[in-house]
């Protein structure tokens, strides 16, 4: 690996890593405000744990940082970080950009969902990553989850995340955005996960200080629209019959990431971190 | 078809209508028996829904009831038949018996799913089933879930299916016993996800008259163990925590259905009734 890869994997980890503490200390600011129902709860702090990637021959390669709150506002929330730098299996090897000659990659990323209190806030799911083979790449997205039809919401995070697509490609919020209404759909219920938003993935423009730029720009799109749309909505009342719905939604949203999701399927199978990956599934659901 | 498997298939398909009912029937017996937590609710019962398998030549092509009751002993139980004659796609057709040179099936079977209201109450699945392609067999099985671990309804639940199939084949309970280890289990969590039972497919010996009756027999089995299994338990006082842990293990259960299980994931894939293959999926549950 050149010089000029080593410092490019060193930056994305860092910003990663600082886009990690951003999230966290503005959740924890939220978390300080609530002035609604369950204020009388104590305010919510994160705690985290580090993991390592287990790996046969005992060398390290590398792992990850959960940082979880179950808080007031935010009922569970998981942000993780993670970087490991291992082999692909040979199976995995042949469908990955650069990994068919030598299965050798290096992955960093950034992957965060919220599973909140109150029915009328919105869940979200944010995950940015660069992965390394012979070739590197970004991918990641963002995609809001209300349980109730939040048109508002739904407007300001889409319009967020235009922007930030509008800087960087014409064509960019108009493709990632199809891209994320076609991959967080449940077929067999004919319904969207969610809202929608983007998601993009083999981001490589063969100009690496865009495409990191860009997938910054993701990042900080949603650290401008998702805190401000929690704090719109968190102080709503709500009744046992709209947390009843929120759980239903929820059960929607554990089929989708069991049944479907790429990244929860991939990391199960080939032993990533059990803990980290399922942080994703719901504190409470219900299939009625 | 020649008259004989005809006459097969309706002795099968009524079988499967009769467990059913006397299944439904016990239940019910079981909810007015109650006198622990939550005898002040009424009584459940079960309700019944038809559905028809949906055609794209309009014709038609079978279809199933779903009974199912939300009660105060049975939190939510499923009791599903299905009776359905359609062609297998070609990719399924090649790894079906009897399908690879004419794709066309007849399949007819039972399968119930029990959550219990009392976390010292395990729950339950059933299945059996009976299928024609160009050759005919029997499979199923019955695999028990407690939530905390409860031996005693274990080895009753063992013992009644051990005896089962002692009846029709000296090797069938260690074989099939097996084979549901293997099956109801969660590589991403190394366990299993219950007390086992019995598993089985593909049934075929040649005599088709002893592989209705080990299959009758199973059914029998069941109804012999598990009723008494709920009447031994479902009075036994449970706490708030002890409900918290049953939803934590029933996540557990969902992870199962939705990850691994191949009949939820054929059914979904191939546009089997979806009201009827979620019924597994439990009223409540967390990750918490």
């Amino acid at each position: 690996m050149s010089e000029i890869v080593e410092l490019r994997k060193a930056r994305a980890k860092a910003w990663f890593e600082e886009l990690r503490d951003r999230v966290c200390t503005e959740f924890e600011r939220i978390e300080d405000e609530l002035t609604g129902q369950l204020a009388d709860r104590p305010a919510g702090r994160f705690e985290r744990k580090d993991w390592k990637r287990p790996s046969d021959a005992g060398e390290d390669t590398g792992g990850g940082t959960i940082s979880a709150m179950r808080g007031r506002v935010f009922e569970k929330v998981g942000v993780m970080v993670s970087t490991i730098h291992a082999s692909f299996a040979p199976e995995f090897a042949r469908q990955i950009p650069g990994a068919e000659s030598d299965p050798r990659f290096w992955s960093s990323g950034i992957s965060l969902i919220t599973h909140m209190q109150n029915p009328h806030v919105p869940a979200v799911h944010v995950n940015t990553r660069h992965i390394v083979t012979t070739k590197g790449w970004f991918g990641g997205g963002a995609d809001l989850t209300p349980m109730f039809a939040d048109p508002e919401s739904a407007a300001e995070f889409h319009a967020a995340l235009k922007r930030a697509c509008d800087a960087h490609g014409t064509d960019y919020h108009a493709r990632f955005k199809k891209w994320c209404d076609e991959y967080f759909f449940l077929p067999h219920r004919n319904e969207p996960r969610g809202a929608g938003g983007i998601f993009y993935d083999q981001l490589d423009t063969g100009d690496w200080e865009a495409d990191f730029a860009f997938t910054r720009d993701v990042g900080l799109a949603f650290l401008e629209a998702y805190p401000h749309i929690v704090r719109q909505t968190m102080n709503r009342a709500w009744t046992v019959e709209d947390r009843q719905h929120q759980f239903v939604r929820r059960g929607r949203y554990a089929e989708f990431n069991l049944l479907y999701d790429r990244g929860t399927q991939f990391g199960l199978r080939t032993g990533g971190n059990v803990e980290a990956i399922l942080m994703s599934l719901p504190p409470q659901a219900s299939w009625p």
